[in-house]
């Protein structure tokens, strides 16, 4: 269920060389997508501190120069744009430098967990109106969110007032996400973070003004100080809902693996996303291709610095909400 | 609503140069994905005797050498695959050319529209067993009919005895597909040997005894003497049902186009594919995948010379029995 | 997902005095809804051999006057009319009987397994135009059903030209129905009927000409001789689509339980119903609401016996194609 | 998609002979089913002060006693309970009344509007223990509300712990309701109790300890003052979602009419449950006969006035919430 990317148009531009920082799970996602599916970039450089991970480089991606050091890749002169896909604690420093070596950037979410560091990635980036800055809210390039989107820009519902959205992973007995839990910013500026940037996108950017926050640890007693859950036994279920004056749209109801209903003695069923890299990938894909065209002189395509402060902004509300159990005025 | 292609293990095979033939709006997909997307493969040539063919390749893909004339593209010694996407009353000669020309071959779906043909075919493609040749029979190579192939394989509904079918375009009012009638083999040989080949994937490869055929011609009377309809007016509804002694699967069975449903006046709905494009967008790009992997060493990936033939065997039987109401025993 | 049966508009006419005939499982069902259900109607009187039926009548009916015997039954003055539940092979001979003494007949399909049979009671009944005689074809009366056939009558398909529409039972490990089947007629005459009338019926009740049927044991070897097959292991998954010019219905693709989705390890499921009885429930009570009404002087509804002749015509014509393997012209 | 009703036994116990209160859209609704489909109950008594009502009465029930003075019916020796569909503001003090003269009740929600009156008939009634009071949460009666209910019982979602439900009424751009709105009880009072009282007994009756409402008035700008919103388009739109610690059950996600599926230009749709009344059709029904059998000495079916109680406590609180912005701590 993707819709067509569009016919893939060459010009005579040159290809933007981009260097990879970061190869964890999601990281060799971006870099194998640079190296092989997105027309116009040139996988060139790869960055990891880890050795296994550059060995998988070497033999995964097409001979790009690996680093171990983020500054010396920023000091490699046939880099244009960087690729960050690195813990959250790093990337405003990392855009700042990034900046200031004269790179675009693209940084996964989110921004910062902090609301003044976010304001002071913005204030720096300001200085620099050449160079593309984009954070990967990702959803904003998944087919169906798109279509979403399109159809609300055009009046197919009306005036929209509501929306209704969800993160929820699929439930891991063995509990990694637990360890990863303190450094991640919790499940407002980890997870719901993708739906508050969904929600202020499909609204049209309204100004959020209160806030409030209520949750539970039903599952996972490790989540208890950072306020996080992750139970679905079915898959990965993230989805949403925009409700407005003349109608209503969902957009992935139900986590769909694919286009196969089985039935057997326990009625009729489809399996589901385990994870969001079944259910996003076509997202990722058309993220770093918009990256590209927009860094070869397109339109600004994705969220914004701007955007992500304001994800930030309203995350870090929440996860105060939840503490105080009141609602948070902006 | 696919599943993860897995992960792309890069070894020190060198890639497969493929030379892609014709270039009509399939050709061109297929040319796209074998130039950007496909791991392991270099489009270096492209032939057509069309000059706006021609004049799009030299914009949309990596400068590869065009050819008019296939002969002349068969002796470019730095072709190592040729990629037929040609007119079907070509398929079979060009394949038998392309195996004297010690290439590998790809060639888009039916063989031929005549029996003794296909079997000229196989009878030639045997005294060349280091040759790859396979038939695009694409739709083995859709995530949601591969899922479907496994399940069976494990057992998952028991052993399948029956298989329900159909491919159904999207009506087109202007009716371009009356006039591209005559030369497509009728409704058989152009759309349901998709079909055909899936039952015989499906089902294990039984070997066919009976066929009857029945249809009408519904709303486009210029279809009449080629028996067949293009009616659906939601779209192109494909799919497939396959049932066993334990369980059935649907596939494909609403043929949405993504994941978003509306709510409106008209109630909830989706829309759906409008074209074979949108729905099989990955079959094409996994189907090329497979076939360089197999001229690199891997095992032979989707229908063969002899799957092919006997597509062409049954629907001709259909053709036949449609013509003369009676089943034909094969 | 039921549609309103619509206000109940009571008058000064007079109930319809009902005997039900037979009490084995389905006709303990149609005597409850006449007996509890059906404004106009008053079950008076039941009749069945069997001495638990009798039995279950005293206990469960509003004090019925019971008879063990079918001509004694036809005696009582104070019945209208007789609500037949009986073997198929009785149909045709009660219904004239009733006839004969005066009465209204419903009848559960088939009307006889025998074409000639059929014809013979077509001509009795000509005799008797002031009495009303249905076949119960139900899901002339299913909500689902109607709501397709009103859509098509009022051209939103625009005309339809194509029927597909199966019965199948769910399985069944302890084969009971294996005993049942040398009775019941065989598949085509037993399950498919209902298909065979539906077509008719929503295709605007075209003359069939010509029938071509195909089939497999796959499951139970007992069913052999009679070309039965009973293998759903999902629950009675019976549904029909109709395709048109302008566009196509499906009713009843996924026949789900209820409302209720189960999202768990498996993935996202609905559960079926089990059987024929929770499926068309409201159909067997809208049913004999129907017929009530159209005693006491509405419109016909339903089935009449041209149509239960017809569909037992093409059920013989493709029983008689299955053993043949040779189409059959009628 | 109904579940059956089970069978229907009849014992020698005598009928409850039922007086109805109230003939509106609703009151009517229940009159037709207590005289013509809940088994054990007779329909002896109807009271309405308006004429048109009564008139009704006459011609489309079964001869009742026709009263247009509550105090009335009341004295009448004939009466074992009473059913009453009269505006909200008169329930609590009509309850008490019917038990003081020694009638079962049946009521419609809500109880009340007002918490000190809800807590004065549980007072009251604790007088009579022998006497039913019955709140009419109908959609603890809907099938599939019941299926998921049964479902959680057996531990088939483990824990659950969160539930999402909401009431959303088909626009109607005329604004009936605007004008019915003041004496509504407003949105949470009026239509949100129901998914109060859903969430409580799917979640086993925990005790609520917080509450927070936001809102916002989309469409009516004379619903302003009572927080309401009433904008679908599609249909009447009520579903709930339980989420548990091993699966998800969601009830009624897409409000479909019935099992038909229309493919047309726009895609594949199903229509929509223009109102309640069609949704829940066979929920009043089964709750009609769950009363009637608690009468005639089974166990308590559906809300107590205790529910009720704490569904106005709960609905009251949000109202509050709604108004000043801040939870509400019970």
């Amino acid at each position: 269920m993707q819709q067509e990317h569009g016919d893939i148009l060459m010009t005579t531009v040159s290809n933007v060389r981009v260097g990879v920082v970061g190869l964890g799970r999601l990281g060799k996602r971006h870099a194998q997508n640079l190296a092989y599916r997105v027309p116009g970039a040139s996988l060139v450089a790869a960055c990891s501190p880890l050795e296994d991970e550059l060995e998988w480089a070497r033999s995964a991606l097409p001979a790009p120069r690996l680093y171990r050091d983020y500054a010396a890749l920023l000091e490699d002169r046939e880099v244009d744009a960087v690729w960050l896909v690195t813990p959250s604690a790093l990337h405003a420093q990392q855009i700042v430098d990034a900046l200031h070596a004269g790179k675009h950037v693209f940084c996964e979410k989110p921004l910062s967990l902090d609301v003044a560091e976010c304001e002071r990635v913005l204030a720096e980036a300001g200085r620099y109106p050449h160079l593309r800055v984009t954070i990967g809210f990702m959803r904003r390039f998944d087919p169906s969110y798109r279509d979403a989107f399109e159809r609300i820009e055009k009046g197919g519902i009306g005036r929209p007032f509501m929306v209704r959205s969800q993160t929820c992973d699929k439930n891991d007995p063995e509990g990694f996400f637990v360890r990863f839990a303190p450094t991640s910013g919790g499940i407002f500026l980890d997870c719901s973070v993708h739906d508050i940037d969904v929600a202020r996108w499909l609204l049209g950017n309204p100004r959020a003004t209160r806030v409030f926050a209520s949750g539970t640890v039903a599952l996972h007693e490790g989540l208890r100080e950072f306020g996080a859950s992750r139970t679905m036994a079915h898959g990965n279920d993230t989805g949403s809902e925009v409700i407005g004056t003349a109608g209503s749209l969902a957009i992935g109801r139900i986590p769909s693996l694919n286009r196969v209903e089985i039935a057997d003695a326990g009625g009729v069923r489809t399996e589901c996303t385990p994870t969001f890299f079944e259910r996003f990938e076509d997202a990722f894909l058309c993220e770093a291709q918009a990256f590209v065209a927009a860094v070869q002189g397109g339109a600004q395509a994705g969220a914004t610095l701007a955007d992500a402060l304001e994800a930030t902004r309203i995350g870090s509300a929440m996860r105060a909400s939840l503490a105080s159990g009141q609602p948070v005025v902006l």
